[in-house]
């Protein structure tokens, strides 16, 4: 083996994580008087098919949670490259996030943005806080299928495309 | 918006999981009279950097759940595009995923594969069954660097590679 030991238990989390990808997804809810409130996210995935679940987790200190813990329904926005404006608005200033024209309010009110790949709408089943995170567990309800487009990557800190098949 | 209502929820989730992209990861750990545990995970992400957590998904069904149920320490895997056939044999029949000489044992005896972007020696620290499935949390505990090679993406039902940078 020739790895090098990092015994930092922070620094070991990180220099693995920005060596790892993931899909990019978008979930917004509804806040304080129906105000739209979301953000990107890099750990959403399924956690089962029957039945169908899905989890993230989340800061607690984020301007989101406090919208969070009391949402009862979610949007999971799945995005492809051409969403990367999109991935990178809803991860900077949380007041900027839904002054544009790009989004609609959906089912149970929901805020849905256009052009997503996919939109998984989803009821939150449960929350398990881990020191200063919370796991986000929810029930999927229905979805709205959009168009398939390479799906948007984070890996090194960089937003990236999908690379060709390997098999 | 153009998109497709899917109201059957077990085919949303299907739907939309294969227009999202996962990192993959493989998981191991010691089983029974201490023998190599292991399997390729698309569910492992992050939860937090104070302190360095990590969490993974797993069907309570599979055949590494006796194993983890019981684990105290895991090794999480980052894979490449150059472990793609290590990705497939930690996916296939579990009685033949450390027969090849591609793996030693490591700290707290965990066995240790060659050549992937990055090991995370890990604690579990929590575990929450969800229907058929459990949420695995992790503490970080040390790291084994390896070299930076592009990520190994699950996407579309298809192993594929990271493409360029969209920045």
């Amino acid at each position: 083996m020739s790895y090098e030991l990092e015994q930092d238990a922070t620094e070991a989390l990180k220099r693995a994580f920005r060596l790892h990808a993931s899909g990019v997804s978008v979930i917004t809810m509804l806040g304080e008087k129906n105000s739209p409130v979301g953000f990107t996210a890099t750990s959403m995935t399924s956690l089962g098919a029957t039945p169908p679940l899905a989890s993230f987790n989340v800061a607690r200190g984020s301007s989101t949670w406090p919208a969070l813990d009391k949402a009862e329904y979610v949007a999971i926005h799945t995005l492809s490259q051409q969403n990367l404006a999109l991935a990178q608005k809803m991860a900077a200033d949380h007041t900027k996030r839904f002054l544009d024209d790009d989004w609609t309010p959906g089912p149970y009110g929901l805020p849905i943005f256009k052009d997503a790949t996919a939109v998984v709408i989803a009821k939150v089943r449960e929350k398990h806080s881990v020191e200063l995170n919370a796991v986000v567990i929810v029930d999927v309800i229905e979805g709205l299928i959009g168009q398939e487009v390479a799906a948007l990557i984070y890996h090194g800190r960089q937003y990236k495309a999908v690379g060709q098949s390997l098999l």
